[in-house]
């Protein structure tokens, strides 16, 4: 992402993936091994971000319990990468292999597992309502992937039926990163309802961009294949927008609908695509999410960590990977 | 297991199961239906048991917590049953087709992640000292998942990488149970290192019992086939005490380091182990861990609940389930 809205939280961004990596310090160093291959393959750190700037925006000077929260978070998201990838089989992550490709889908499903249980570790001993908010997020992970597959392959999914499974998928988690940040650095409510709202519409924001990259990234700064959602049959935003969209969408749709489908079948689709206005139509939603994301920190006093917030919003949307 | 040594706890744990049913509700019914299948398939509530009867056994009477703690156990037990049978190929579970099986593995895999999110949830919002002896269990339950990997077929693994195995397969998160069973109920450090090591031993003993019904148990009883240990290539001890025994020995290594082991192999490796001192030898080693839990029990005073921690030493090893 361009911007770099990181600036005002370097140093605990440092601090969080040194608890990451004492975190998977493991006597298996295979787990570590595994761990580490996921971790280390260069992700956002947009979850531990949030954690933290929501932390410092609302005025929270505790870095020692919020590093370790930021790192709970990141440690979970991790666990489900890993669960996501054996489930949806997924063959690579960020430009390396994926993990059960790497070491064989049990090792993999254990070491999620650990990652899971390191990452509740981290956040566990904490205020209910902290404890609460992690773990809502995360039955709306588990949930919005049972979802998910009740929609492969349906050209007819609805816009809504997509906004709820990505809500569950990726914004709950960063809605639920930003209201911990807020409570533990002593936000009032308001400003830890706000940063929640702040963090669902980044969250969707950033998903839809996700999901519009998966068309027209390029292989080498998506660190995967493009068109992986259509091939796996996940409808996405601008799939859905051109499978609506007249003589082109119902060809789309038939190419959609099939349960193999093969690499004729995603060029076909890609062109037809491009020559609709669907990926102008998902862009302007994701626009529409950040700029709601931005309009939520009224409650939030000026600072360069408001400023860092506001900035990630917009990095969210303006990215090529 | 034939001795009531949930007697003086049946209310409670009916707590539990109710705390259970309601941990595992979702908006996706999915979720619940699997969660339930497991959940509801009558298993032997030995880890919610410990908690509560180590609680008890200190004097503590914080119901509400402790119930939530020892559904933590269980929904996380429950959680690793199905992760461990998409691992182990487990075909049935107390006589029930395993979850993976009856659902797929993709649904099994996200049903287990939910349960352990709901277990985390329960446990989570307490003393870092009770978080790090739920996680740290965990934990060792991943580490010996991949330790037990490595001697897959292996006939010449030690008793002491057995008993490395099934320590943090199943002894660690019954020590960790009573620990925070006594910790949460005020016992003394003294009282909680003794039921911890309690704890341990059940758990060797319970194991151990177990391994041994792989062999000798009925189908009929135990709800799946057995001799399934020998023919996943798992060295279990009586398998071990067996593969060194002579002539007999040497036959029974020969059929076990064989990777596909047909039920011609099983059935002459079960024949020739019949004629051996193993199972004997065996049941030896699970009797003294039995008594040595037995004996952990000198600072805690005598109750109801202390004669019921005794009964239950003695139950798991004399069972046929």
């Amino acid at each position: 992402m361009p911007t770099r809205w990181d600036e005002p939280i370097t140093e605990e961004l440092n601090k969080v993936e040194e608890e990451i990596r004492r975190s998977v310090v493991s006597r298996e160093s295979l787990l570590t091994r595994i761990s580490l291959h996921v971790i280390s393959s260069g992700g956002k750190r947009l979850r531990p971000g949030v954690v933290l700037l929501a932390h410092k925006a609302v005025g929270g000077s505790d870095i020692s319990k919020i590093v370790d929260m930021a790192a709970a978070f990141e440690l979970i998201h991790s666990a489900t990468l890993i669960h996501d990838d054996i489930n949806d089989g997924g063959r690579t992550r960020r430009g390396r292999e994926s993990a059960y490709r790497q070491f064989g889908v049990q090792k993999a499903l254990v070491t999620g597992d650990f990652l899971f249980v390191k990452g509740f570790q981290l956040g566990g001993p904490q205020d209910r309502r902290v404890v609460n908010y992690l773990a809502d997020a995360c039955t709306k992970m588990a949930e919005s992937e049972i979802l998910q597959w009740q929609y492969a392959n349906d050209p007819d999914t609805s816009i809504e039926s997509y906004l709820k499974i990505i809500e569950g998928k990726t914004a709950r988690p960063i809605e639920a990163g930003a209201k911990v940040g807020a409570l533990l650095g002593g936000g009032s409510s308001r400003q830890i309802d706000d940063l929640g709202r702040y963090g669902l519409n980044l969250g969707l924001a950033f998903q839809i961009t996700d999901d519009i990259l998966d068309i027209v990234g390029s292989e080498a700064t998506l660190g995967k294949p493009k068109g992986m959602d259509f091939l796996d049959g996940t409808p996405t935003l601008p799939l859905i927008l051109a499978m609506d969209d007249g003589t082109k969408g119902k060809r789309i749709s038939t190419l959609f609908k099939k349960k193999r489908k093969n690499h004729n079948d995603l060029e076909e689709a890609l062109l037809l695509l491009s020559k609709s206005d669907a990926l102008d139509s998902a862009r302007k939603y994701a626009l529409e999410f950040s700029k709601k994301a931005r309009g939520c920190l009224r409650s939030v006093p000026q600072s360069v960590y408001k400023d860092s917030l506001q900035a990630l919003a917009k990095a969210v949307v303006h990215r090529d990977s």
